[in-house]
């Protein structure tokens, strides 16, 4: 029986994460963790639903809203076996219609509001076929992944005939990379010890505790003041040791040469990557910074709009590591062609989590990357921040700082009703104080 | 007495124009050219009011509306008089509320948002002093000017002493340009007669009129099939002749070789440029582009984001036209940047007009641009189209194929009344037809 697409709602979720300054850093001094949530309703007589959200961090977290309302109605009385017959005309339903297309085009609020309802479909797509959605992607035969993907704009970097080739190389060993996967998990850092609004006392807690669950590389915010930034590195670099991987992560605060002068002051804490030294649309800029600073990776992602950006980042020798973010961009199939892109650079992927539901999203990318596509473990790590869990059915889990590999259904956003309810804004009882 | 910023209402206004196909391309193939409009109320003794807007093309424009509703009230409560006295913090005001930041940054709908309510603080800013914008431009001292941008990101390529010496190269003979603008006018060019949607006889009535007229620059959309824009391209230049100017639109429908290819065939037309032959996003594509057709010229605008990706279409040698868009980018403050990032580098700028609002707006750009910046008019021109200036208090006036600079004060797109009361989307009564 065919399952149809009935309907959807979309849910404005907020959590007030600003009153304790996790997740603070330099141009994000006090966000609110948010999420514009969709859940696509079907005729399946089991009641299965696919759920997607975007991230956002508060004020403006209605306008995805909006937006969802505004392309979710181009799938809805499709058939879900239609979408998935030719995923990657499917993917141009959703970005291509062409007064919505001007609002972008594949970029801001229309692109993030699109990830919510594409990675939905997703969801259930791999609720549907019983399967976690990395095991969907890993036992797809490469022809039928391929054909997931719309290749506009990048073909003068990747052809259909390379992402077959790149797929297949690894086809033959992906049994013995899955067993090691669900045997050992897939390495993770922490962002949780660096956040800016972190004391140096804090810091200091929250980095044994760190190396006292198993963890091995970890995040410090940077770009507050020169001298800020060096005793923070120099604490950080103290507290976890030399064997341990330290990332720097700047959140787009600084200029082209500012960047530059700054990281040779803070080479000498030996950090693996410096992560968003300036504007996320900077190719070039990033490209200068990556000569001046190298050997230290230059990084960025997830503010990164689409394919056509990461595609030049990889031209430009601009990225070291490739910081995908699993709804920035737009939802699985984009995300498809960028991984496939970075295998063919040889670039390493370390998506973007934390926040809210992206660390959910994105371990079934990684485990597909690895298990599928790169085969490589060297320089891969996924990002993890402790908040915000307990409100999804099926948690992402870190044990000993490696993510498990999620077992469940699904694309593991789905949130529990009762966290919908109170976390809705304004009128969940999560904002009750606020209204009073 | 100073002017307080006492509300704002924004409004979804759409006109039915895809009924005709005037606007129709390869990308958009029946637009509803519509804007998402907003008016600042004030508690000036006159009732002076802002008006901005930005410009959509149907579907998606409440999401705009959304949008404003979310990024005017930072200003809501301030005097106009504490924006005016720093308009590049006014700018990081209107850009740099970290939460609101997070769904663009400074791209697609939060950033067309911005340009809505900061062109309505520039339009009250006019009307207050009495000037038409153009005109409260060019009267700025250089230092001033200077310090109505926001140089983020931008100062590897321009820094405020740069622009401070591109503006007083010209400041000497601002008189004389000025002049000569309101006696002659300044040159504009037609999409009118080549929209894809025209048939061959309606594209050979229309060149006529149009020379007729006192035409001289005709431009055409292709992106069709190959046979088609040949014949297309054909007819045209054998409408206007060999002394008219002809340049090609592609919106963005092809690849970065496919364009390479396919312009080697419209070579033979002789145009001056090929707009948007591939993705907006594609800087590196456009490069490419660019050294593949010379000496075709690659020019793009409409469809770029923010000054960050104009600044490196310029360092790249990727354009050779530049199309500035009014509502595109932030608005005048971030406009500004760009017109000088362009004098440096020596691109001629052609701002991208039409839809609805667009010739009103840019007009002002061009004058500023000509009297106190370039100081050149070889390769500039305007867009014009003939739709929709009936909507506006202050229209846009084109005699003999040339703009007549405007003299009423402000920033011109104050539209009647009666026409935002006629098609707001979708109680306005020209909308009535399809509700029933």
């Amino acid at each position: 029986m065919p399952i149809t697409l009935t309907g959807f709602k979309a849910y404005d979720i907020r959590f007030p994460t600003s009153r304790s300054l996790a997740g603070s850093d330099a141009m994000n001094p006090a966000p609110d963790y948010s999420a514009a949530y969709v859940i696509l309703y079907t005729d399946s007589p089991q009641g299965l639903a696919g759920h997607g959200l975007t991230f956002t961090i508060g004020r403006g977290t209605e306008i995805c809203v909006a937006a969802i309302n505004a392309c979710a109605p181009l799938i809805i009385g499709r058939t879900l076996e239609s979408l998935t017959a030719d995923m990657a005309q499917f993917w141009r339903v959703m970005t291509g219609d062409s007064q919505l297309r001007w609002l972008g085009p594949e970029k801001g609020i229309i692109h993030l509001a699109t990830a919510a309802v594409v990675n939905a479909v997703w969801d259930l797509y791999a609720k549907v076929e019983d399967k976690p959605l990395w095991k969907l992607l890993v036992d797809m035969p490469p022809e039928q992944l391929v054909s997931c993907i719309d290749f506009r704009y990048i073909t003068n970097v990747l052809t259909p005939a390379d992402a077959l080739d790149l797929l297949r190389r690894q086809a033959p060993t992906k049994a013995q990379r899955e067993a090691e996967m669900l045997e050992q998990g897939f390495p993770a850092y922490t962002t949780g010890a660096g956040w800016s609004g972190y004391s140096d006392e804090q810091m200091r807690l929250y980095c044994r505790e760190a190396r006292a669950n198993g963890w091995q590389h970890f995040k410090l915010k940077v770009g507050l003041s020169l001298e800020d930034d060096l005793r923070r590195a120099s604490i950080m670099r103290t507290e976890i040791g030399a064997e341990s991987t330290l990332m720097l992560d700047a959140n787009q605060v600084w200029e082209v040469n500012e960047a530059i002068v700054i990281m040779q002051r803070l080479a000498a804490f030996d950090p693996l990557w410096i992560e968003e030294p300036t504007s996320p649309d900077d190719i070039l800029g990033h490209a200068a910074i990556a000569r001046a600073v190298a050997p230290i990776r230059v990084a960025t992602g997830e503010h990164v709009q689409n394919r056509i950006i990461f595609k030049q980042l990889f031209q430009a020798n601009a990225i070291g590591i490739c910081q995908i973010d699993a709804c920035r961009v737009g939802g699985v199939n984009e995300v498809l062609a960028i991984l496939l892109m970075a295998a063919k650079f040889g670039i390493p992927v370390c998506p973007h989590a934390g926040g809210v539901g992206l660390c959910e999203y994105v371990q079934h990318l990684s485990l597909f990357d690895y298990i599928a596509l790169s085969g490589s473990l060297e320089n891969r790590m996924i990002e993890y921040t402790p908040h915000l869990h307990e409100h999804f059915v099926h948690p992402a889990i870190v044990k000993g700082g490696r993510y498990v590999p999620p077992d469940a259904p699904g694309y593991s956003v789905t949130m529990y009703p009762s966290s919908i309810a109170a976390f809705s804004y304004p009128n969940g009882s999560a904002w009750a104080d606020e209204r009073s």
